[in-house]
């Protein structure tokens, strides 16, 4: 027997009107309300359109990760649409530009958080599930920590991910192997789990036996807050850009990885810890972890950048000695990504210094594409 | 000493245009770009002011949480603002609509999750801290679980609130006392910690000593989960809000409270139970929490809606015998919310049947405003 039906008076006009009074305003004046558009579409051969009913706008750019800038076409609607060609599988970035301020999507709820350009986000899906899809495998569990910190002088987060089976039992006999796990510039702590999707790939390669369990810590990279204020300024400022680097490293040695030592199971060996980030976490990676082979046996830097190119002044003690130390140091970069040059006379400079880095190039640019793949890479080569 | 001073051709701009390639694609051609605008302003009287660039737009409204849509006005730099008289000090949800188009404000990267209705959110800060603020006080963890849902069929999520202190060790003779705590309809699993704030209602709440140290369960609330596709259609769907209700409570109770039960250490006992939601999840509490009072002994309903008024067909078995089962059985609204006849309805129909209901009335309309007090009244009151 069904609910007895029920008068619009009652049900459900009088909820949603209410649930939903903040953004449908308008509800009561249907008339007003242009219909929803379908955004983005994904046609079955991957090629996607993308639609924003702008009647006034002036030009309407598309701006998708990995692409350029495109300009998008006006029908007699008001509604700007763009159709790509087919594109490789994979998650995707977006967002619109109308009269150049920045646009999200209406139609599409799916975002990435950003503290500077949020974005949509959307899946074009394969024929077969690539490593960030939700899989009907084990999962691991992601903890979502709060502290003060002292070193920062603020309350801030970080974030654990714990692999299936996780046996958090003081009697076991288990000690876990970390990677601690860096974000780029204008990302928030939740950017590797959120976007970078590191808890699907890691509960995929672990249900594949391509990954020993490991735990994943997912900090807050900001040393210095002030780097990532309203925009992109702080990050020109030499001196805080400095600082920033310390002031994480600093909190990273001394406040997280004893912190995460005394909440979960995991090993106090340095074989046991690896340090791995993306852009300028990259470049926290390398600062942090080529400095200090007494703490990280494994490094991983993707697409780094915010150092600059004076190596000795940066890494004073690093030399041939860390070869015996290091079991990986993997730097990757996108061929396509402007920071390859960094990259390459980085790793020029190691070898000038007897120093053995597995240098990786990859198709691509600055993009989530590249780092999702850098990171199901480089964790399957941890702890071995 | 500082790291020496770079050229833009290394840094910082080689490092921004590929860091922020998607949204800052016109980052090298900044004569294009106009500059970012403040919004929203929150002046010292608490007044605040919201801007948004849209010179091509006819029509601009600000759609801000608890308050009608007003219209807003434009420049001759096709800048559009409106500013509020002073506010309450609380946390705001808001958004713009563009010509009958909901739009984001470009300016403030602070979002509310929310399936059909994504918002902005700002926060008007007073002279003491809010009940939801961040204080310096102990933190509990909040953990994000993935899984396979038998009943309803999907791969899906919850959240667990874990109080400062949590003893996970099994030897431990603490058994925590565990609310599940329910979202609205449109909402996603986040909603009641990333909007409701809850871990830090309770984190302040129990340094304060003003709540007991608990567990809260933070699950999807879709049992059918076409209710919430893409437009609120599904929620008019009366055979559809009907199995979502039911679907919801079966997995509730065969799927969600068996795996919490053996994931942490909480009570089994009834009267260390309690369920407790908003809106369609305040319905989804009745309709649960009522018809097993051998599950829940505490029942807090904030908003509720969506069920009929047909409530002995509902809550059939529903008499004066739950008073002796049931601890606290708090039904809470909004006077200003067209939802409040219904509440008032249900428990005038509880008093017919004998069953006492705490009546709660307070001011505001279908906010997360009132949701955030309701849930920090209701839970200073549990498990005493």
């Amino acid at each position: 027997m069904l609910a007895r039906v029920v008068t619009s008076k009652h049900l459900p006009h009088c909820l949603l009107s209410g649930a939903l009074l903040a953004g449908f305003a308008a509800f009561g004046q249907q008339q007003a309300v242009p219909a929803p558009l379908v955004s983005p579409e994904v046609h079955p051969d991957r090629s996607v359109t993308f639609r924003l009913r702008a009647p006034g706008a002036q030009e309407v750019k598309l701006n998708l990760e990995g692409s350029q800038a495109v300009d998008m076409k006006k029908d007699d609607q008001g509604v700007w649409s763009f159709t790509t060609p087919p594109l490789e599988p994979d998650l995707y970035g977006y967002g619109f530009s109308e009269d150049g301020v920045p646009r999200l999507d209406p139609n599409n709820s799916n975002f990435k958080p950003n503290l500077l350009n949020p974005q949509n986000v959307f899946q074009v899906a394969g024929s077969s599930a690539l490593p960030w899809e939700v899989q009907d495998v084990p999962h691991g569990v992601i903890h979502h920590h709060f502290y003060h910190s002292e070193i920062v002088g603020d309350q801030r987060d970080y974030y654990v991910y714990t692999p299936p089976g996780y046996d958090a039992n003081p009697g076991s006999r288990t000690l876990y192997p970390t990677l601690y796990l860096l974000h780029g510039y204008s990302d928030d702590a939740s950017g590797w789990s959120a976007v970078g999707k590191a808890h699907l790939i890691l509960d995929n390669l672990i249900a594949q036996g391509k990954a020993k369990p490991m735990l994943i810590v997912m900090t807050l990279g900001y040393g210095a807050p002030a780097i990532v204020a309203r925009n992109t300024a702080g990050f020109r400022d030499n001196d805080l850009r400095q600082r920033n680097l310390d002031k994480f490293r600093e909190s990273l040695l001394s406040e997280i990885i004893p912190m995460i030592q005394s909440q979960y199971r995991v090993s106090k060996q340095r074989v046991d810890r690896a340090i791995a980030g993306l852009s300028m976490g990259g470049a926290e990676t390398l600062y942090t972890g080529l400095n200090h082979p007494e703490t990280f046996a494994w490094i991983g830097a993707f697409s780094s950048g915010g150092l600059t190119e004076d190596f000795a002044k940066q890494f004073p003690a690093v030399d041939s000695r860390v070869n015996s130390q290091l079991k990986l140091l993997w730097i990757a970069c996108g061929k396509d990504d402007r920071l390859i040059d960094w990259n390459r006379h980085m790793i020029g400079w190691l070898k000038t210094q007897g120093v053995n880095a597995v240098p990786v190039e990859t198709p691509g640019t600055h993009t989530w594409m590249v780092w999702r793949r850098n990171l199901a890479d480089f964790s399957a080569q941890l702890f071995r």
